[in-house]
């Protein structure tokens, strides 16, 4: 398969939320284009990359042929471990975090199981109290237990949630240790290797986003 | 001025958060297009787009000259109050959230004021015993209050962190208040009314991106 451009990847990674959100229900390029603001043509242009049989038919994707496809295309079919380093507030709250996967169960939407394609593996925290006293699911581990944990779990991704001061020095653990990608709750900016990629979470950004742009 | 298309705020809001986080110095469009990947020809014509005085030299761009211009070319330069609804986990801890200007304060960096333009104003939780426990330097009302709390402090946006079986029903509540947008913690698609925005906040979301996209 040709590989897929990076800005193709973000709409199909849209394109595939809007058909989870749908309740089951085909989507056709002209909805997807109401929805996205993106031209039904780059839409289907990008369907196209998939290189897959017929997704739909002209009542539109049939979410159970296009999901499954475009997970594969990107390489979302196979699950991914994560852990959560800094389990104050914000980390304990993604500790038992069921996700979409236990909010679909809750709501009885069909078709939501995102969640699953990444499980939480480990959290840490330099205060091991906080550890001892947190309930949780998974393993909890005082933070200087990182790099063995990381690298002996293959653990690929992480939510960084510790305080601003100790950022760049736990993510800088994190990379060290083979992490793939790093969500970043924090407001600093990391310097990290190339080979780990990061994601600032920032609801500030988000507001600014809000507050600025149409959004639908 | 003429109207900015919102690509262009998109971008803009981009460049404004680079420049925040550059310690100060100038920003050529050289190396804002290595960060983003965006042309540096867009990059200059977004800026253009400001009709502001001379931004910067044959050095870059200066913050202190082209911050204050977006901000005020996207109208962000005058605070929003928001408000935080659910106060469980991860309700209540961006209820002492100080954000970016405290998080920039602990680190000695210089520039970063960003949660300044919002101002967190009240929260809200449907369990009063919740309500009493928290502690918070913002007054927190059960969620029977909303509709004359947000209508009397005329709050315009939202933190939506309620389980998700109460998501739409907070939601309305909400826009019915006269609520601006609302940022959507929840995995609910939420159906309201055009006036009032929504943006979905997902992990799951983000942990995807990161898994499939290249980021610097």
């Amino acid at each position: 398969m040709a590989a897929i451009p990076p800005p193709a990847k973000e709409r199909l990674l849209r394109i595939m939320r809007i058909l989870e959100k749908n309740g089951g229900r085909p989507l056709t390029s002209a909805e997807a284009e109401a929805i996205t603001g993106w031209p039904r043509e780059t839409i289907r242009k990008d369907i196209s990359c998939l290189e897959a049989e017929a997704l739909g038919t002209s009542s539109g994707y049939a979410p159970e042929l296009l999901i499954p496809a475009i997970r594969k295309a990107l390489g979302l079919d196979r699950r991914r471990l994560f852990c959560i380093v800094g389990l104050g507030r914000l980390g304990s709250a993604y500790l038992n975090f069921s996700g979409d996967a236990g909010a679909a169960g809750q709501a009885g939407l069909p078709g939501i199981a995102a969640w699953e394609e990444f499980q939480l593996a480990a959290g840490f925290d330099s205060n091991v109290n906080r550890i001892e006293i947190l309930k949780s699911a998974v393993p909890l581990y005082p933070a200087y237990k990182i790099p063995e944990v990381v690298s002996r779990l293959s653990i690929e991704l992480a939510l960084l949630c510790v305080p601003v001061e100790a950022a760049q020095a736990s993510a800088e653990k994190l990379a060290a240790a083979g992490i793939r990608g790093i969500l970043n709750f924090t407001p600093l900016t990391l310097k990290l290797p190339p080979q780990a990629a990061v994601r600032n979470v920032s609801p500030v950004d988000e507001l600014r986003a809000l507050a600025v742009l149409p959004i639908k």
